[in-house]
């Protein structure tokens, strides 16, 4: 199966040498090639400034994995994407590279993908549907409903893949025949969770799933908040449905105010540990409190339709206050005469007829047996 | 019963005269004094300027009510309270003098109380709780717990009378052994809601049942809207604990934006028309969203204790970025070796040894087996 490219081998030995994201390697690359880059690390002979690289690469530089990495991601028909390829999504990962990024290393060196969705049209109209994995019932059936919405609007969702909210809106998505993208933090070839292993087959049928971590590699705990940050960088906007007080999800929403990503997050009763972390981030002014797909679409093109603010107004809206009185003195049943209205709101008689003559015009009252009524 | 001073007399007259409340009245009152004013509007003689006056006070002029009003309320042991009085909320009643009050006229007139809590006393400590009349079990759940945290604080509760969210806000005041007090959009001897007659009877006991109307008022929809604002002035600041799209809490609510009280509002589940209000006056920036007692008490005492950020920090917060990698290669069970801990974290092996001292001083892991694990 080795008809593989000098570049993508360079590129394969380089995305496993260092734990990803590196950026040291990845600056390496912008300046010499990836197929230099690639020698320079394995001979562990870098360039001058470059000591940072010799540091990071040390201890696994010698073991080369480049084959069997990409054989693997064959056997399963996933595939290698780079900053060569037609469908790497650069500009949402421009972000990452001018983000405050020091600790989680910026843009991915490259990203593996499995599923028919291309990463660029992922990037181009996902929204991340994120939250806890001890989900409540009220949690997946809005996150299913948020889901169902989002995908019904020809945007795809775009999630974690683990258990709880985003196997929700995963599978939501999937049963309204909509585009989904799972980013994992372990290989694309790894059941994880072993319960989703039916789940991410379905995604990788119709949808894609991501990881910056080549085939093989096991899920770990700084994985995931590597991996959030790709969830936040691929999307349009984030919604957190449900997190508790210390949630991976409220990860996520960070990256997504450091990228400048719209942020949303789902209130639920305030007697729900797991609406805690939604509530902080509303109440601390850091993400958009959004209850509808509609309002989700609102968040993510601020341009668009269904905001929250289309309301009906009422009819008696247009009134003067000394008409509101008027109209108010009128009772909800039966009529009332000129007389009676006058006494009853403490308006002049005069001033109540030509309230009342004004507001039948309006098609609010109408004369009745001698006196008004509401109409 | 009628050892009634000239004073309370002209009070009570003009109380009535015009539908409360009537700016331009009480600026006659405040210009010659009250007796002088009831004389001049009861002639129907004005002074140049008060053309107004005349109009608002032309259909009620001749009926004079001043003797049984007193008396309804002198039988009840309720009271006239007027500016005249030590007990007048004064510095409450400011902010509706200096708000955008053309609509409902500024500050009552008088006010009518029916109970042994001082109307400064109240104004002093209220916490207004309002909400939807056709409240869900879970809005009157977190009504009754709000209500009882707020009393815990030596605070009194004051609301609506109403039934749903008021009536739990009052009756769990009372159950906490609280002072709660009830303001009313009819006269303060008239039972209304007409379930509620115990409940009233009860706040009468302890607390104290406040209205601008006279006795024997009945309750008409603009008296809601009027007696909202008395609601919002008379507290310290307004918690909307459910409110459905178009409910009169919506309206206590801009009162309180209008005067300047703290305004706050209960998250609930987005399935629930009861908390659409509630959501839409977060979302659009109008409400601070509370969850407990102690963020009600935080919001209306914006230097006191309980705010929402003093949440615990976690121990390893402070780590560096390579020492959390490092400590995050070490499984959760069991040990690893500095060698398997390098290659898991790709981290060069000097460093993973000087990051592991560093975390053993600070109590995060500790050699064991010949190798390391978590504490």
């Amino acid at each position: 199966m080795s008809t593989y490219t000098a570049e993508q081998r360079a590129w394969a030995y380089l995305a496993r040498v260092a734990e990803p994201p590196c950026g040291s390697v990845r600056l390496l690359v912008e300046e010499i090639g990836v197929v230099d880059a690639a020698r320079a690390v394995c001979a562990q002979m870098l360039p001058p400034g470059y000591d940072e690289v010799t540091e990071l690469t040390r201890a696994r530089a010698g073991s080369d994995f480049t084959t069997s990495d990409l054989d693997a991601a064959a056997r399963i028909g996933a595939r290698l994407v780079t900053p060569d390829d037609a469908e790497w999504p650069g500009w949402a990962l421009m972000a990452l590279a001018q983000a405050d990024t020091a600790e989680r290393g910026g843009p991915p060196l490259v990203l593996w993908a499995r599923g028919p969705a291309t990463l660029d049209a992922i990037s181009d109209s996902a929204v991340a549907l994120v939250g806890s994995r001890a989900a409540t019932s009220y949690g997946e059936y809005v996150a299913s409903s948020l889901s169902a919405g989002i995908v019904g609007a020809d945007r795809a969702v775009i999630s974690g893949g683990a258990y709880g909210i985003d196997g929700v809106a995963h599978r939501s998505a999937l049963a309204s025949g909509g585009t989904t993208a799972a980013v994992l933090a372990c290989g694309i070839d790894r059941d994880y969770p072993a319960g989703h292993a039916q789940l991410l087959a379905q995604i990788a049928t119709s949808g894609v799933i991501i990881s910056e971590y080549p085939p093989g590699t096991t899920a770990a705990k700084h994985r995931f908040l590597t991996r959030n940050r790709l969830v936040a960088a691929l999307s349009s906007g984030v919604v957190v449905v449900e997190a508790g007080r210390r949630s991976g999800a409220a990860n996520t929403a960070a990256w997504a105010r450091k990228l400048g990503r719209p942020l949303g997050a789902v209130p639920g009763p305030v007697t729900s540990a797991m609406s805690v972390g939604c509530h902080r981030m509303i109440g601390d002014g850091l993400a958009t409190l959004v209850t509808t797909a509609s309002e989700v679409l609102s968040l993510v093109t601020p341009d668009g339709a269904g905001g929250p603010n289309d309301s009906p107004t009422r009819s008696t809206d247009a009134l003067t206050p000394l008409q509101k009185r008027v109209h108010d003195a009128i009772p909800g049943r039966g009529t009332a005469t000129v007389e009676e209205i006058a006494f009853s709101s403490a308006v002049d008689l005069s001033a109540v007829r030509s309230a009342l003559a004004a507001m039948d015009v309006a098609g609010l009252v109408t004369p009745h047996d001698g006196g008004w009524k509401l109409l």
